[in-house]
């Protein structure tokens, strides 16, 4: 079994209105020290896996700003404070792509960048869906891309498909549902 | 067509050793303004899927300082200035798995965190591997962690096997190698 190393101290070295960043003293079980840098994360987000019907599930188009393009990937959105996680994905997508869902399962907690970054997503499989609007806070419309699943590997080919999130949620979805794509 | 939203102005909002974060304020091509914060990426990673056989992954285990905690996932590491991403791949499974590869294959470009940070990783599937070893600068031993392919659900299943980008480049590896799990 290993033994996680000891935090002999943390101090943040940078803020900002989103990020803090803070470095930490460790001291590993053989004895080495490091000291390393680590985003500290609060409340887990949502990524939605929305099937439209068996065969098509519905992918957005939006503006990344820390990519600097347009992307191509999943809906996805915060964990309000005390909100059920389950809610918080049938709004996001009430708010992202206009339906909402009958079904909606937890398939997976992933992390983005554990080597530094504390922040966890959870993949939520949603079926059943049924028109139902709310009004988001984008800047413009998101557009909603319907991609049939026996057409993975020209969305896989795609540049402006390439988040490790919506890839992973993609593909645990499709084992979850049983289906090989 | 999409408009790429213009960058009306920038400026630097925090910084540390590792991270810089950056405030941009965006016009969208609706008259939408906003301001996001990003952090702007250097150069890509890269990131191994290393197939000791037709039926066995190599697996890492390390600790994560980002979640504080022992993660299983794929060998990674950076590309330094004016490398081949390919030389760098080669060169990080010889210090973390202690393996070379005659084949390596780069599959698809990644995104982490695209809405917040610019940096991309490159996905290298690495073949016909020998044994060969380079000392690395981890600060205690890389566990490294055959995995075998059909035992892909147990894997997913894992709590400590969560990161989006080496669920996303073990099943894209699958498919480039034309093997559905």
């Amino acid at each position: 079994m290993l033994r996680k190393p000891k935090i002999l101290d943390r101090r943040i070295v940078a803020q900002s209105r989103l990020f803090r960043v803070e470095e930490v003293d460790l001291e590993f079980a053989n004895g080495a020290r490091r000291t390393f840098e680590r985003v500290p994360g609060g409340t887990d987000s949502v990524m939605i896996v929305p099937m439209l019907d068996a065969e098509t599930v519905l992918l957005i188009r939006e503006y990344g700003a820390g990519s600097d393009r347009y992307e191509l990937g999943l809906p996805k959105g915060v964990v309000e404070a005390g909100e059920d996680p389950l809610v918080a994905a049938d709004r996001e997508i009430q708010e992202e792509i206009g339906y909402g869902a009958r079904e909606l399962q937890m398939i997976k907690r992933v992390s983005l960048v554990p080597g530094y970054i504390q922040h966890h997503s959870l993949i939520v499989l949603a079926r059943d869906l049924y028109p139902k609007s709310l009004p988001g806070d984008e800047p413009e419309p998101i557009e909603v891309v319907p991609w049939r699943l026996d057409a993975i590997d020209e969305l896989l080919a795609r540049e402006d498909f390439n988040e490790a999130r919506s890839v992973a949620a993609l593909f645990i979805a499709l084992r979850v549902m049983g289906r090989e794509p």
